[in-house]
């Protein structure tokens, strides 16, 4: 008899933590997010503890620089080290974990993004994985010279382009072109090196690829659509989505959505891992969970609190901070908004209350509670088909990481969701995936 | 009394060396370019000599992929890392050594190189290096959505530009822009981040970057520069020059041209160190070092041999190889090839003795002596201004630098001309620079 599902764990380690205050928390380096040393100490722990992958998502600007003045300077996404020198800098001090990096369709070359992710695969031993984004702020815009973003239509058109050019230079060698023949003086069979003579509306990409065929095939494949286009490329071509949901039901009917697309794409449910993004404050009892949640939202100044509703709502500064939530004075509202939103109708939530459930996991599910809590939880998720596994994302690190395999992995463990041992030296493996077929192999 | 002049050495760690057969050697793995234990290895030897630093040179495609397709399978000129993910590994098993990676301006975007390059800085506490090149082969245009390269003057003045947008990122935070004050609960001091707000001919860019001032202040910067326009920005910003000669003369005369360029900058002539590449075969006579050359060029096939005269001389494969070198077919003549001509007339090579000089150091300085010999010969070229030091371009990796630290080291600092420890943990302390003042520093 088959034991039950086993959960796949990713960690996501950008800034000091999915905390607004993370960085004020006593046990916090505010200057830890621009030292190496940090992200050392955490990716060793996610591989001694057998994690999956560690995550770096990115933006290409300081995305809370159209904030209040006042805000800015009080928040910790501020300072950061770049994701993909940081992953490739820890891919020679790990050894089995997962390295997966973002990088924008909307402001890269194909070429660049192709070769990169290439290397940091062979770098790693087949651990690296691009996680496919693109680019929606007009600050990011500003540092690429545009006024405006790209258009959504015209961005997505971009993007899923521009992953068919790095797949296709990702297949520019055959696994056996390299023949390395000292008494011949031939290097490589020419008739297994293809170049991709790709022409296309947005890209045109001549190839080849000056790396060889990486030891995962390709790196994997990271996405986080949740629009149409955005669950299309999935679809078609991711390993691993993340997405964020507060609440099961629509998790679940998310997950139903992506994974019936596959077939039209020739693929298998299981070929596609849904990952949803988790932040947990973990307490041996309940009381103990609710009090850590409580001091670490108490640390939010109500000045940078409040930015985190400004993009959608607008300056609420001029209402009562423990007063009931106002109809947003700007009516431009983005689908994380709209959730929050009526989550503060549903539940009769404050202003202060509304920004702690965006400042506490920067949007994403929070849960509070003790390790049986959190592992009954998972598990529901994974046995209502609502997802895979997790993208963890702590509230403060190292500290929230620490915690985690202190008490819910064992309790995991001790259920059989979680593996003891790495199944493989690659993410690919250990996620579980099929290796991808060469588009010219035989 | 001063000691004599210390002596600049950088390492060149491209494919498997700077010779065409390197990867035929009978000490070579033929796969070492695709295995980060290679580069560990090369890196850890050259730290354990105090070497200043370690180099890639860099294109954005098979440069070799125009030459006839019997040659283009008897290069190793193929397989490799990509340079900024391979030195960002790098970063974590080395603490002293620099690390200094190509990027084009013609194909890459000013705030990803700022931010990258400011990114490996951090990683490598100060050992970073960006060495600015332009792209100039039609083969790379193809991969970046392009029929043609750039021309020249546009490619030389976006570089310029490239440049000096990149250096205006690296200023976005003055040292103390962070002040971490968990009580108050403010991040940073807003009046130390500075927006750039370019708006040039080539690039808009407003900034700020998201990575705080790095460990060297800024990346050191490496230049290339031969021609006019190269030389200017040189002249403007490079820390470290690499260049190409033959012979003494023209090396000194070069020399002289760029530090007397630095004065209108505002620049001290030792600011700004000039490092010409080198090719040693190494023996413990004259004759052993001549017997290693000539074994290793009886590798170079002559398919592969007259490929390195192609793209300037066009097809050669009619001429008997052991004679006369004829007017070339094609009257395209770039300057190195006609450095490699006049050399052929001068000389009265044959064919085969004229790509050998190609072949046995990619186009550069090749020399062929002992220890001795050697040094001399750095000895005269510093001492006769022609150089600060030399990038050395072994013949075949790890070989060519196991032999230069056990050999020629001991007789560099047996005169005293070469460290017995480093300055210090950052390149430009290595180097002798003094550190970047911050523009908007009070």
């Amino acid at each position: 008899m088959p034991g039950p599902k086993q959960i796949s764990l990713g960690l996501s380690m950008r800034y000091l933590g999915y905390h607004a205050a993370a960085w004020r928390h006593p046990s916090a380096d505010p200057d830890a997010a621009s030292k190496f040393s940090h992200y050392r100490y955490i990716a060793q722990t996610a591989e001694k503890a057998k994690l999956d992958m560690v995550f770096l998502a990115d933006g290409v600007g300081l995305r809370t620089q159209d904030r209040p003045p006042g805000a800015l300077r009080r928040s910790h996404q501020t300072f950061e080290l770049e994701p993909l020198t940081l992953l490739s800098a820890l891919s020679s001090v790990t050894s089995h974990i997962g390295l997966v990096a973002t990088a924008s369709t909307t402001y890269n070359e194909p070429y660049h993004v192709a070769r990169k992710w290439a290397s940091l695969d062979h770098l790693s031993g087949g651990r690296a994985g691009w996680n496919v984004v693109t680019s929606w702020s007009e600050i990011e815009a500003r540092n690429f010279n545009r006024e405006k973003h790209m258009d959504y239509e015209l961005r997505y058109e971009r993007a899923a382009e521009f992953v068919e050019v790095v797949k296709g230079l990702w297949d520019s060698w055959e696994e056996d072109a390299p023949v390395f023949d000292k008494a011949s003086g031939i290097m490589f069979d020419q008739s297994k090196m293809h170049t991709l003579h790709h022409k296309g509306k947005h890209f045109q990409v001549e190839g080849p690829l000056t790396i060889k065929r990486t030891p995962q095939g390709r790196p994997v494949l990271v996405q986080a659509g949740a629009s149409e286009q955005g669950l299309e490329i999935a679809a078609a071509s991711a390993d691993v989505v993340y997405c964020s949901f507060f609440d099961l039901e629509p998790a679940r009917a998310y997950y139903a959505n992506l994974k019936g697309r596959l077939a039209k794409y020739g693929r298998e449910p299981d070929s596609l891992k849904v990952m949803p993004g988790l932040t947990l404050f973990i307490g041996r009892t309940r009381q103990e969970a609710q009090d850590k949640f409580d001091a670490m939202n108490a640390l939010v100044d109500p000045e940078l609190g409040l930015s985190y509703l400004y993009q959608q709502m607008g300056d609420l500064s001029a209402y009562p901070v423990d007063g009931p939530v106002p109809e947003p004075p700007d009516p431009r509202i983005r689908s994380m908004a709209a959730k929050a939103l009526a989550l503060a109708r549903r539940d009769n939530l404050t202003i202060r209350q509304l920004y702690t459930k965006v400042a506490a996991g920067f949007g994403g599910r929070v849960f509070v509670g003790t390790p049986k809590d959190i592992v009954d939880s998972m598990e529901e998720w994974v046995e209502a088909g609502a997802a895979d596994g997790f993208n963890l994302c702590p509230p403060v690190l190292p500290l929230g990481l620490d915690e985690f395999v202190e008490m819910v992995l064992p309790e995991m463990r001790a259920r059989g969701l979680f593996r003891d041992e790495y199944a493989g030296p690659t993410l690919r493996e250990n996620l579980g995936l099929v290796p991808p077929r060469h588009r010219h192999a035989p």
